[in-house]
Parts: structure tokens; C-alpha cells; sequence
């Protein structure tokens, strides 16, 4: 406490960071294991000398990517910005990239602030699996019905109960609002885009996973809607793996 | 032998093989740690119940994929050939996935008879890295002269010693033939596509470390023209790292 006022923890920055979520536990600390957010902190303290604490503006879960993660830290007044990018581009691992950094006002809060999310999830549907992409993709045999997958994704628009598709923070809401949910086809790639204001714990993937369920005809397509009006507090819905997911915008 | 004579071999097929090379010792078997070759062998043990031997078009190294690896191997008489695909699939890890098979010439053979060979190798020339590509680009911060590249490139083509740019067989010839020997720029990317009858170890690496070494002024276009006529039976120039590389085709 002392040293802090001693030592002013400098201009508020904000940082545009990529990931390959496939080496991580996940974006936040844990006791053990190796988290984006644990060897960010740990770049910034071999570069300044002292713990500098790195907020995140999406939790992303294990095996989940990353190509818009925003970040806001406090690296001191030592470093300056202009040399911060390059500094921290050499200390970090191949697996996270600093896509660039900025002075950010001093309030600026990259979890907070954040307005609105955008998540990616691809699927290849094909007979063949394809083994290079096998840590950005998941590979979905069947053949998706795409039509009936949109029809169902234009529930999700909206402010909604998300309780039947993730998990709120103890005693916390499960209400989001959905700006867009759209279902893109490209030759044997499904594309779903999801943005919202906040995204619960396993949010993201539990949408796909119905929607999914929709594609292989397993669910009628107004089966969304209806989870969505049924105030479920648990997944109703398998959930599509980690590995298709990335968070590629986060606006503020 | 006479277990041989008793169950025969059956038909000799052919596989159009696809794998991320980051999890291999490279593809040809190892007394220990994991190969493309001894996955695949593996596999087709568990299938048959007994050993197969499988034989690649090119023994790529360490960390280095492929999306058109060819190989052939005789799976017995038990398995028809119509589940072989899909049984292989499930049998298989994510990173090699069996993209084909079919029946073949009971000559054929994947490594001998192979005609071309193609590797195309991805650099990413941009200041900024990218995390998500580190297992498949190499990255390359100072801006290459793409012109003087081609130009370099050029001299490549034709029958030549390669002697300075890769490492033949203990006694064997360093001659290979270049069919096609490009470099491509499509924004950040710069791809250099090389085809040729046979590839010495390490050559295609060494071709492409060459080239960069022109791209970044530090060698003379003609440096490649005078390194094939040099004789050179070790490499002259810094070789590119594997990640870049990919066996895209083979041709017979």
C-alpha cells in the first residue's frame, strides 16, 4: 500500500490481445496452471520490475481463443507506451500476441466498460474430418439444416432469461441482451456470430449447442424461444466444445 | 514369412493423409515418440490385429504438416475398403485425419513412384505477430523485398545440385529437378510454393530461408543461382523454421 503511493502505478493502458486459447486454462488466473491473464502479468513484472494486475474484458474458458480480447493495465511510469508494445511482444509466449496498445483514460475499465461482445464459432460440416484446424473447429458429420438454424437463432435477439443456456455468477442475473445472432454458410463452414452486452459462463457455447441440435433436426427450430421462456437456471441444451469458439470484437 | 504365405496381405490401397505436424517428431518412425507414420500404424494394428507397415510419399520433420501426404499400405483381407475410411477416422487422433483411400495397383508405391513433390511454406511479413497461426507461420517483422524474391527464385528452377541448401542420404546424389519455384503476396502473406521431383532433408526449408535472406537485402538475388553452382554439400544459407512448411500435393 505504502510503495503504491510511494510509486504511482502510471497512465492506464489499453491492450488489443490475441490468443490460442488451446494452451491455456482459460483467460482468468487460477492457483495453478496457465492462464493468458497469468503470463500477461507475469510479461508486465519482468518488464517493470513490480505485480501489475491485468483486467480482461471476456473470461474466456479453456480451449477458447481469442482475436479481440481487450485489456486495460497500469504498467508504470517507466515503461513508455511507444516502447510497451514491442517490449511486451518479445517477453510474451508464441501463443498470445499484443495486437496493439493505447493511453486509455484513467477510468477506463476493460471489463466493465464493455458494451457489447462478439463471439465466433465455426463448425466445418463435412463427412471428413480436417486435421490441421482440429484445435479451431469442430467437426459436425451430419448434415446441418442452416435454414432451420437461423430460423431458431432469431429468438435469441433481444433482452432475455439465458438461465437454459449458461451459468450467472452465484446470485446474479441471468438476463443478457442480444444484439445479433446470425448463422453464415460458406461451402462446408457454418459460421455463428453472436454479440451481447455480457455473455454468461458457457453462454456462448450452449447457444451453439442448440442451435446445433436445431441443425440435426433433434429440436424444432422454435425450441430456443421456448428455453429461452422457460426460466430455466441449467443447461437444457448439449454444449458445442471449446475448441470453435473465439472472441474476435469487444466494443466499448 | 510363412504366417505371410498362410494370410495374405490383401489389396494394396492408397490414403490421402492431412496432419498438424506441431504434436510429431516429424513423419517417419522413431525407436521412441510421436510419429505421423507410427499413428497411422497403430491405428491400422488396432483395425487388423495385426502389423501393417505404411509407407509415405515424404518423411516431412519435425513440426512440419501436410494436407496432401500420400501413402499406401496393405491392410489385409479382413477390412473392406468401404469402412476402411471411417474406421481409420475413429481410430485416428484430431492431428491426422484420412481425407481419402482407395484401391491401388498392387505396384504402387507412395514414396518410389511419387513423380512431384509440392510444399508451399507461409510467412506472415508484418510488423505485429499473430497468435493464433504460431504452429503454422513464420513470422517476419522486416518488410521483404517480394521482386527480388521472385527474381532469386527463378534460378531454382531446372536440374540442379542442391547441395547448399539441404542434406542427401549418406552417399547418394544431391541432383534434384525444380519444376515450379514461386513466391506469392496476397497482403501480409507471402507464400512460396516449390515443386519438385524430390527434396533433399531440410531442402525445402533451406530454399525458403534462403529466399527471406534475399527478401531482406542481407544476399544478393543471384546468391541462390551461385549457391547451386558452388557445389556446396552443406547448407549456405540459415534454414526457415518448420512450422511454415506444409506437403500440399503429390503427384504420380
Amino acid at each position: 500500500m505504502c510503495q503504491d503511493a510511494i510509486r504511482p502505478a502510471g497512465p492506464n493502458v489499453r491492450a488489443l490481445v490475441e490468443y490460442d486459447g488451446s494452451g491455456f486454462l482459460g483467460f482468468q488466473k487460477q492457483p495453478s496452471g496457465r492462464t493468458v491473464q497469468g503470463e500477461l502479468e507475469k510479461a508486465l513484472r519482468g518488464l517493470t520490475g513490480r505485480p501489475v494486475r491485468v483486467i480482461g474484458a471476456g473470461r474466456t474458458d479453456a480451449g477458447v481463443h481469442a482475436t479481440g480480447q481487450v485489456v486495460n493495465f497500469r504498467p508504470g511510469p517507466e515503461l513508455p507506451l511507444e516502447r510497451l508494445a514491442s517490449a511486451l511482444d518479445r517477453a510474451l509466449p508464441a501463443d498470445i500476441a499484443v495486437r496493439s496498445v493505447e493511453r486509455a483514460d484513467d477510468t477506463f475499465h476493460a471489463r466493465y466498460d464493455a458494451k457489447w461482445r462478439t463471439y465466433e464459432y465455426t463448425i466445418r460440416n463435412a463427412p471428413v474430418r480436417r486435421a490441421l484446424e482440429w484445435r479451431f473447429v469442430w467437426h459436425v458429420p451430419q448434415l446441418l439444416d442452416v435454414s432451420e438454424m437461423r430460423l431458431a437463432a432469431g429468438a435469441l435477439i433481444g433482452t432475455h432469461h439465458f438461465g437454459a443456456f449458461g451459468t450467472p455468477e452465484r446470485g446474479r442475473s441471468a438476463v443478457r441482451e442480444m444484439l445479433r445472432a446470425e448463422v453464415l454458410a460458406d461451402g462446408e463452414i457454418v459460421l455463428i456470430r453472436l454479440t451481447a452486452n455480457a455473455f454468461l459462463r458457457h453462454m456462448a457455447r450452449g447457444i451453439v449447442g442448440a442451435l446445433v441440435e436445431v441443425g440435426l433436426r433433434r429440436t424444432a427450430p422454435d425450441g430456443l424461444a421456448r428455453a429461452l421462456d422457460s426460466d430455466a437456471d441449467h443447461p437444457l441444451f448439449p454444449m458445442a466444445p471449446p475448441q470453435g469458439l473465439c472472441l474476435v470484437e469487444v466494443e466499448y
